[in-house]
């Protein structure tokens, strides 16, 4: 289905579910939405740490319409659910947002693993994708934005296809781009694999010995630095319910 | 020279000359300095018009140190000669900014050419360098900042070095990426490619039959576009004189 007709569908209120599996080979984009008095250290920080936070499309403030990924989109009404933020604080979860829409707000579009993933299953790359953690890396801070990565896990078999990850991932900066850490997850601050945050898959099995643990930044990380900051009104996608864009991945690769 | 002896150099005004042959290796950066006010939209629009105007790094307001670049320089003193403009009008042209400095101030380090030329020729493309040109591109306007894309053109020779120079440019979109146009310049609306705006080299003979015209993103872009824009103050490198940083150009390559 294209986008533009899967985004009517849930403009109309009829589709309110999960956003991973549909348009597939189309790019999807995380959502978060603050006042134009927080969008400048926003972007800078976005800018500062394009691993986790690849800024794909800005609006104008008050603008509900993202120019370079799908001008005909409105984002208060075209993701099937939102989170509304205040203080930091979670205070609803809305499938429309028209009534919290106000001219001062601008909406960030941050590329998104779940693009990533059908990109290296087209591939053929042999993995497992664990979860999402929380490491020690410290992201570049910018004004009141500031934190620790959130990362996820990939567990890739054998050596030949864990270069093909690296190759295809580098290909592709707006969906993370490359690793930002390959093997011992102590070194990141992870103590233990099998103990997720968020979880992506389960039951898992332990780590065969052909399998090489891979990290790539998350966009969990603005999402959540932004949440810390206790931005005053902020509103994001609900987790697993991301736009969907008009480009397909392979338009957003830089090779 | 490692780019920090050559900057302690400038900085104690020991040189005053332009930078397009020093630090071999090493990428450049241009210099723009606006007031915070308009620090948003500039980045907005830097981030939606990337060819022209690849973000490298921005200081924090107020300082003049470039964290992600080379975090000990000092932006006021490091570059040879500046230009100050007020209101889009040219007013001065030191060779060092200390006493324009103010708390407001927002400095972004954008990619330049300059480092593109020397990894083409590491690779042996054999190609001649013409000049700038503006173009009837566009530019994605952003805030109060909007123009036309200023290109640079550059006569690849033969097929294999074209395909060979669109490889290699892909691989540095911090240094303007792939040509932004191939072929016949008057698509992008140059009349004359023997007629550039700014000369790199002359005099230049006429292009041969096996030379292909290609067309990058040009930083003069940017600039061009503030200043059109007629910020009330800002303060770019002058022409030639570009940042050094502590990267080398293969430091910001994506594969």
């Amino acid at each position: 289905m294209p986008p533009r007709n899967f985004r009517n569908i849930v403009r109309r209120s009829e589709y309110t579910g999960p956003t991973v599996g549909v348009c597939r080979g189309y790019a999807k984009a995380n959502l978060a939405i603050i006042p134009k008095e927080y969008a400048f250290d926003f972007l800078l920080f976005c800018n500062r740490n394009p691993r986790p936070c690849p800024v794909l499309d800005v609006t104008d403030p008050g603008s509900p319409h993202p120019p370079l990924l799908a001008p005909e989109a409105d984002l208060r009404t075209d993701l099937p659910k939102y989170r509304i933020y205040k203080d930091g604080e979670l205070v609803a979860e809305p499938t429309d947002i028209t009534d919290y829409w106000r001219d001062d707000l601008v909406a960030f579009l941050l590329g998104c693993a779940g693009s990533f993933d059908w990109v290296l299953q087209a591939s053929n790359v042999r993995y497992r994708l664990i979860g999402a953690y929380t490491t020690n890396i410290q992201c570049y801070p910018a004004g009141r934005f500031h934190g620790h990565m959130v990362v996820t896990c990939r567990l890739i078999k054998g050596a030949h296809d864990a270069v093909r990850a690296i190759q295809i991932s580098s290909r592709h900066p707006m969906m993370h781009g490359p690793p930002v850490h390959i093997g011992d997850p102590g070194v990141i601050g992870i103590n233990d694999i099998y103990q997720p945050e968020v979880f992506f898959h389960r039951p898992i099995s332990l780590q065969e010995p052909d399998e090489i643990a891979m990290f790539w930044g998350c966009g969990i990380t603005p999402q959540a630095v932004a949440i810390e900051a206790k931005v005053p009104f902020m509103i994001t996608h609900c987790p697993g319910h991301m736009f969907i864009t008009d480009l397909l991945s392979e338009e957003l690769s830089v090779m």
